[in-house]
Order: C-alpha cells, then structure tokens, then sequence
C-alpha cells in the first residue's frame, strides 16, 4: 500500500486538496493519503520532510498560491528551493503544484484553474507511482498542467 | 512537555519576542519556552540549529526585520535560504515572521504590524504543535498573518 | 557495464530521449541505458537522484525545455539548483540539457536545436564514461552544444 | 577556553583582521584566536569550514568587502550562500562582516565604516559566546553596525 | 606530496589549464596535478567532488569562462551554487577562476586576461597549500587577479 503525502497551505484561496484527493480517488487503488496543513508555502518543504520521515510517505503533493507581489514571488523561490532540497535528501518526488494569483483574470477563471492544474498533477502523481509507461509514452508531447497542452512541435 | 524556541534579533526595530511569548501563553500550556537572540537575520538559521539540536526545541519562530534598501532585501532571501536549509535537515518546522520596514507609511503602523503578524504566527505555531486539525479547517481558506485575511475565492 | 540514466519530461515539446539513446549507441557499447519520464523540469533532480541510488546508474542525461515566461526561467533555476544538489550528493554527473523555447525562430529550427543539442551532449556523456582524454583534448577550445562551436580565441 | 576564528581576504582593502583582533581583547579573556587568510569572498566559507572542523572553533568572523559592479553583488550572494551551508551543517555562527566599497564616498569614509562595523561585530561575536544576556537586552532594540543606530520605533 | 585537482572545460575558448600547471611548477615542488575536463562551467562541481573523493585531491582548481548572455550569467551562478555546496561538505578549497568574455574589449585582451588571472590564482592555490603565511601577508591589502591590484584604502 503505498502513501501519498498532501501538504497545503492556510494561505492558499481554494481548497486544493479537496480536488487532489478526489482525482487520485479517481484513478484507482493502492493508496492511503496524509494530509497536513501549514500556514504559507516556505512551510511546506518541512511539512514534506515530516511526511516522508516521519510518515513513510512514498510521494508528496505540495499545494500552494502564490501572490501578486514581488514578495510574494521571492517567496515562491525560496519555497522551491526548499522543496529541491528535500527531494534531493529523500530521493523521493514532491510534486509542487502552484497557481500564481495573477495567472487568471478574475475568480472563476482562477477556481478553474486551482481545479484543473490539482486535478492533473494528482494523475502525475497516480502515474509515477503506478503507471510510470503512461508518463514514458507521453515523454515529450508537450503536456500542460492547468491550461491546454501545447503539444508537440509540428516537423513539416 | 513541547519546547518551542524564539530566536530573534537586535537589529529588529520592535520587540517581537515579547508579543510571541505573551500569545503563546493565551494558547494554553503544555510548552516551555527557549530564547536566542542574534545581531540580524542572517545569524537566524544558526540560532535555530543550535535551538534545534542543542535545545531540544521542537519548533522555533524565527523573529526579523528587513530594511528598506536592496541590500536587505538580499540579506532576506540569504537567511530564508539558511532558513530551509535547517528546516530540511532537522524535520522541524522553523516559523519565519519578518516584517518588513516599507509595509507601513509610519511608526505607529509598523508597531500594529510587528503586534498581528508576531501574534497571528504564535497562534500558528500553538496549531502546529497542539491543534493540527485546526490548520486543516482552515487549508484553502485564505487566511493572512498582519493584514487581513484575503479570504476564499468566490465561486458562484 | 556502464549505466545511464536518461530523465527527460512530459512538458518537452520534444522527443528528446529518442535523439539521446540514439546518439549514444552510435558512439559504441558498454552500457545500458534506463529510462525515467516526469512532469516537468523541476521533477528532474528527484529522479536522477533516483536514478543514481535505486537504478545504480553513472551518468545521467537530464532533458528538458524552459518556456519564454519569466516565471519559466524561475523554474530553470529551481531545477538547476536541484541538479547541482544532487550531483554535489552523488560525486557524479548529470548532464543539463535544457532548450529554452525562444532559442528559435520558429519550429523547424527548434526541431534542428533539440536533435542538435542533445545528440552533442550525449557524445560528451559516453565521452565522460569511456573517452576522457578526448574531452582533455578538447579543453579550452570553445566547443558548444546545439550551435556551432565558438572556437579558441584567435591570439597572434 | 573558546576559540575564534578569524578568515580574512587578500582582495579587501583594509586590515578588518586587526580591528577585530584588537577589539575582542578589550572584551575580555577566555579565547584564544585563530586566523585564516583567503583570496576573495567566494573563499571564506570553507575557510570557516575548515577553522570549525579542523582549528575546531567555536565561533567565527568572516571579513570581507564588496566591490562595486554587479558582478561583485553575484559574488557576495554566492559567498553568503556558503556561508549559510557551513553554519546549517556546523551548528556554530559565522558573524558575516561585509563592507560595500560603495557605501561610502571616499576612503577616510570608507575606513571609517570598515573600522566600526568590524569592531562593532567582533562585540556581538563576545557577546555571542560569552554575554548572551545582553543581547537579550537588545533584542529588538534597532541595533546597527558601522552607522549609527536606528533605534527602536517609536510608539506614541 | 599533495595533490593538485584542475578542473577544466571544453566550452572555454582558452587554454587556462596550460597556465595553471605551468605557473604552479614555477612556484616550487610537493604535488602532484590531476586533471578533469568536462563541457561546461555547469558540470565543474561534480568534477570537483570527483577529484576530492575519488582522487584524494587537497585543493583543486576550477577554470571556466561565462559567456556574454543573460543565460550564461544566470550558468556562471548556478556553477557557482554548485561549487560553494561541494567545499561546504569537503571542508577544502575549490579557487574558482572565471573569466566573463565581456570583461575586455578583444581577442588579445581577452587572452592576456585568461593568462593572467589564471597564473595569479595558480599562485594563490600553492600558498592556501604551501605558504599561508604569504596570504597572512596580503590580507586587507587590495590584490586583485586579472587587472591591477586595487591596493589598500589610502587613510590619511
């Protein structure tokens, strides 16, 4: 059985974490999830630690939002950073899946996209655990988490 | 009994210790607290080393400051780095709460400021120890730490 | 028998891997190769970390592309960085090879960049395996992966 | 007995070495000093390295100056980032002294700053070891090294 | 007998290695040189952990050259990240010598630069090994390698 680690965040403006278990629900069998929540996004790569050591957690998705500022986007930064250096350690995946404030025009179309780019990675993530041939097949097609995929480059 | 560590600075303009401890205290009980002030946020990352290793403490607040010029501004990424670096190590949450000198037009703002973002994070820290189900109601929720909260997005 | 791992992505718009694999069995034999697809860049570190660990590999080519937003070339950052963590752990190599989108004027020459860059490269991967002293021979003579060479500098 | 180290570079140009020297033997007795001289900043933090691990300090001065160009900028946010590794691994402080050639306009200016600020760290690197109460004291008290004060905020 | 690592790389456009060995066997005897060439300033670390842990090297010397886009910049910083990780865990010196294709106006003064800059470090790397006591010397005095010496603050 193996365990998927959910790490997200008090600051995000959706529950993304409803729609990321609901997606792996979705894909089939063969999990048990771990949630926790923390306050902002520099939380979460201690919260992926304590998933892995302390949780025996096989893979982690981390959600967050990011905000309109230029602090906001340091922020972002230094939240990848953290996570690299986690993964880097565990030899294990985090899957950040962040959606920037300013990427939709108004809130419906940022709902939209919280639901969508969640949705898509939590079958990347049902993938690199149990369908590692599906993400093989679709190495280098141009696939996109949120909005449509852009697809392969066209060869005349 | 939990130990949670406050480090914190002089070059800070504000006590922000003195808010933590007195937050904390509202919480409940349950925790001793260990102090360690530093010159500036860069010396941040060790202080929570040592309270982590030498310590015992299971979680820290790391209190700070960040000046107005570009050069500080490089200072708080440097020690949000030292910051992950030591979070990633340990497993432990290290709760950073700067407040940076532009956020506010004067004195008296930066005073309100230093007060909610130091108190609000307390109540975070008590969470992550104590109440961890009380951050997970709130995932996704929009919650701020100094202003106010941002909120949900609204779907209709 | 050698091992090398080739991490590539799904977000490429490119099958970069294909070119890889090709390009070194025309170079000779002695290896082996294993393969490893994820979402995006920033999954490539965690996977050569997986390749050097669990799948013993010596070498690993990592494969992407970097897209023309700002927040894109954040994300090559991030994943640069997890590269070098990852290699500084292991004391071996991987070898970045990263085609940023607006390196072409349009898909033709984009296709030629990928085939280009990534077969250039994988001649130095199986080089750094079983050929050194052709690298040694190749010092500081301005070779370039992709486009043409810049040569040494002309002293008279 | 403690023991401070001191890396100090060839590429500054003021003896910060024998300001702070002369102003941790005003502090008081109980250490004994130990110097390390390196080209330039990006050398300093395995100077510290080594002066933790092999001169087996307790704590250590790193002194160093920032030249003007961007590049110089590059370099002090690379050295600040080794300087973070070696303290995240060590668990020790290394009290960062750097002077920008361009904080001040002139050299009597300029040797004014590299004076104080060095004299005023080699204070804090005292207290550090031996006075922690009083930097207690000064906790959020706006503290600054090499100009003046800037004082707590004052709150009507 | 120490061992001298010279890493090194194909994308340089000068031969700097030729210049390291030959300005460090002006210097004296009591090493031993080991040589590593690979393609890019982003693969010197790697080289670097190589010739520490599996050449036993004491000190190692890395050469490149950054080219002039903001791609090769953002390259230089990464190499430099990677360089900085690899001393923090080796606790032993790595001189990086790099030479920016911007920093002179022609090919002839670009070589001068390469040779120049090279030779001092080469120097520099025989005293870290050699003679620290010469470095002692020079410490706060304004060496530079490349152009001129700035030379110490003149004070009044």
């Amino acid at each position: 059985m193996k365990r998927i680690g959910i790490a997200d965040t008090t600051f995000a403006r959706y529950d993304m974490a409803a729609a990321a278990v609901d997606e792996l629900n979705k894909q089939g069998g063969g999990f048990t999830i771990v949630r926790y929540t923390v306050p902002g996004i520099k939380d979460l790569p201690a919260a992926c630690k304590i998933l892995f050591d302390e949780q025996k957690c096989d893979i982690v998705m981390a959600l967050g939002m990011v905000g309109r500022q230029p602090v906001d986007k340091d922020c972002a930064l230094v939240a990848d950073y953290g996570l690299q250096l986690v993964q880097a350690n565990a030899g294990k995946h985090i899957l950040g899946v962040m959606v920037h404030e300013d990427e939709a025009d108004d809130d419906a179309g940022l709902a939209t996209l919280f639901e969508k780019r969640t949705r898509e990675h939590a079958i990347n993530c049902y993938d690199l655990l149990f369908r590692p041939e599906g993400l093989r097949k679709r190495a280098g097609t141009g696939q996109r988490e949120g909005f449509a995929d852009a697809g392969p480059i066209r060869v005349k």
